[in-house]
């Protein structure tokens, strides 16, 4: 019987995993002194490529350290405190806990029967969140795996309630040259065509800009067609911009349009007393994404989507198969299978809850505090760089910069120059920048978001970037 | 600074960890002894629901414990041998340790930079189910947190590779009246309106009824619609039953129809030796929906899509924004963001990737053959039983049966009376039995997967449901 095969493996587990758990105290203590990423190796390269899934299974101890050595070794460290590419992870050990004891118990977490209380500690944490962006009694929503699923959640939902099936087809929805890539992306999985896409230009601050938003509307009215939705953003990828949110929500308003905050990156300044008010306004948005996997110190695939009106996703999302009528529970009770694209679902939310629970959400106000911090700290000192220019000032812990050297050099040039300075401090391990393109630049770009980067951090890697730029200069 | 008091917690995390192994060991290694549910206490409730997240952090250790008493002790444990309910997860400690080790180091798994070597496993492990699966070498895919979503990746696949935009409204797709009820939420996620999905009646072993089929089809084209893809299922949720896979494949040929395979319980077999030959024809099918967390041991959100030419996925998924380019690899590396709705994704194959190697694949070969047999012995002690039918035999692990009694009662008494048995069972904690709706009765309905079911596990059971309808009718 199979059973006592799997099984016998047991004991051997407890031994690796406290093996491992010292081991990952120790990784995390000493990440600032770890490369934040080292080319593969040709041999593990080698190595992998030739192993195959075996008929047979081998030691486990011997695919638990071939997967050390192989696998884990490689990986570009998000969670460094110097990786300031992309919107790093700032996963922490208290995440990983909360991973570790929700993956042994494997809750089925779509509807209450399977984990009451499971259920109920997601459901306050979607309460609470709600309350956070001042959304009223009727919100709702769930934990999704990322920002993206949370905009075609939202998105799928905004489109069943403002339209009928007659007009899908003569709407149009605004985003900005800012908003994140998903949000395109699902309005293609749920229907819209290019041609219902208006991008609207953004303005000096990377804002979505009102005027030209005001003249698509009017535009599109005269047209015949139907403006149904605003995509605005709570912090944009590339720069941290904040779209005007009062205003657009007043424009969605007039015209009955859905307004959808892209809060992925920057919802968690609402925990923030110092810089929540850059947010104000969302309190008056239809529905909302927030990844806790980007600022609240969570391993991948813990975000959520949450609308004003919890109905909304009940409409788009509400299903009832025959084998699982003995799992609902009561008509009062929404099952979050109701509220979302999956079924079985993992509980995303309970290693939040541990994370809260012990820092307390001072804590993770502090995080947002401190990282935005780092960003104006950035900006201070590049200000003092004559052969530097900001291209976006620290707004939500990033920042936009670039080398213009001493004006000899032409854009172009420029372009190549800088592409150049973030290659080589990326490529020497010691600091993740990349690239990012304004105002048709290339520039460097740094997110300061990680609760473990310090201020010489910040110091030493633009010193770097100096240093480099001194060095492609004289190519 | 904040960091400072994130890391502090990092020793007492490692002394906890260790613990918490320890238990869980013991824990699954005693899976048998304990009930399968037990309801929530009024105490653990009341707590639960006055415990708010607190401004100011509490300590490490009193929240782990609370998580313990208050959350993870009411699961419902889907992984218990006696869990037959739903597909019952079989979740082992060997995908939790996969778990474990890969959320510890949190991998960014959307593109080949972030993490070339977990990127290579996870294209290897791609490119083994298809080979399982029969593909070809064009064939592509990527792991996703569940079938709900690798279906709809499927389906907007499907839509951009067969239909213009002026072709879609008048689309039609065929489900069968057993396919899982993802394929419909899907559908009209992106974009099709109820008349435009046909559902078709199965037939006795509730497989999609051909003639149905071809009949329905002809009557659209008739009325000038377009039929554009067929939905089949390999191991229907509720009888295990497979569809006619050649006979659809050659239809959708006949009519440039797209043939979608939901496999997400029933590809597994794909594994086995013995039922392989169950499967036959999904070799010709466009794409394929497959959960490892169904019945390869995986814990939640693991599940993968593959279609039969990978580019019909790049086409519908691709999208590349600025901050993203020094991500990038080179052209002919085709990277995981543009084959799906996700751009964030944790790495959810390296757990499998752990399994296969230590069990090797014919390890998980066994437990196909498991599975599938304990099934067959419940219906060989069913069939003996004179007050019992079987509704539908024992097909990929699941069966469906009914107490039918002495022939005295109507059938509306017997619907009441198998929902009453299902309830009296489930709640002594003994077992999970859930009912189900086929050919309009309620009937009893056992999914025997787990690889730790025992025989015993399987007559006790049995005996259960006996006892109980002996009580029941006594009422």
């Amino acid at each position: 019987m199979m059973y006592q095969n799997v099984r016998k493996q047991n004991e051997e587990i407890r031994e690796l995993m406290n093996e491992f758990s010292a081991k990952m105290v120790g990784f995390y203590n000493n990440l600032h002194t770890k490369p934040v990423g080292r080319p593969v190796e040709k041999e593990t390269w080698e190595h992998l490529e030739h192993q195959q899934i075996p008929e047979n299974g081998r030691p486990l101890k011997e695919v638990y350290e071939e997967m050390q050595r192989d696998i884990y070794s490689n990986i570009l460290l998000a969670q460094h405190p110097r990786s300031f590419s992309c919107v790093p992870s700032t996963a922490s050990l208290l995440s990983w806990m909360g991973d570790v004891m929700t993956n042994a118990y494997n809750p089925h977490a779509s509807c209450k029967i399977n984990a009451p209380t499971a259920d109920l500690v997601e459901k306050k944490l979607i309460r609470w969140m709600c309350d956070r962006a001042g959304y009223c009694e009727e919100a709702g929503g769930l934990f999704v795996s990322g920002g993206s699923i949370a905009n075609l959640t939202a998105m799928t939902a905004a489109r069943d309630t403002k339209l009928t099936e007659d007009q899908r087809s003569n709407a149009v929805v605004y985003l900005s040259d800012q908003t994140h890539v998903s949000a395109a992306k699902g309005l293609h999985m749920i229907g819209f065509g290019k041609n219902q896409i208006r991008i609207i230009a953004a303005d000096e601050e990377f804002r979505m800009d009102m005027d030209a938003l005001k003249e698509a509307v009017a535009q599109d009215l005269q047209a015949g067609r139907k403006p149904f939705a605003v995509i605005a953003s709570a912090g944009t990828t590339n720069t941290g911009s904040v779209d005007p949110m009062k205003e657009i929500a007043a424009l969605c308003r007039e015209y009955d349009m859905w307004m959808h905050v892209d809060g992925a990156f920057g919802a968690s300044a609402l925990l923030s007393g110092q810089y929540r008010k850059k947010l104000d306004g969302i309190e008056l948005s239809d529905s909302l994404s927030w990844d806790a996997h980007k600022w609240m110190m969570q391993t991948y695939g813990c975000s959520v989507v949450l609308v004003q009106n919890q109905d909304a996703l009940v409409r788009s999302f509400a299903a009832h198969p025959e084998y699982l009528k003995d799992a609902e529970t009561s008509e009062d009770n929404v099952e979050f299978w109701d509220l979302g694209p999956e079924l079985t679902r993992p509980a995303r939310g309970l290693k939040l809850w541990l994370t809260l629970q012990t820092l307390g959400s001072r804590g993770l106000g502090n995080v947002i505090d401190h990282g935005c911090g780092l960003a104006e700290l950035a900006e201070q000192i590049l200000i003092e760089e004559k052969e530097w220019e900001i291209i976006s000032r620290a707004q939500l812990g990033i920042i936009n910069f670039r080398f213009k050297g001493n004006g000899t050099k032409t854009e172009q040039e420029l372009d190549v120059m800088n592409q150049e300075i973030a290659r080589i401090v990326t490529e020497s391990g010691f600091a993740q920048v990349f690239t990012t393109k304004l105002k048709g630049k290339k520039v460097l770009r740094m997110c300061t978001i990680n609760p473990e980067t310090r201020e010489k951090d910040i110091r030493d890697t633009i010193e770097r970037l100096i240093e480099t730029a001194g060095k492609v200069q004289n190519y």
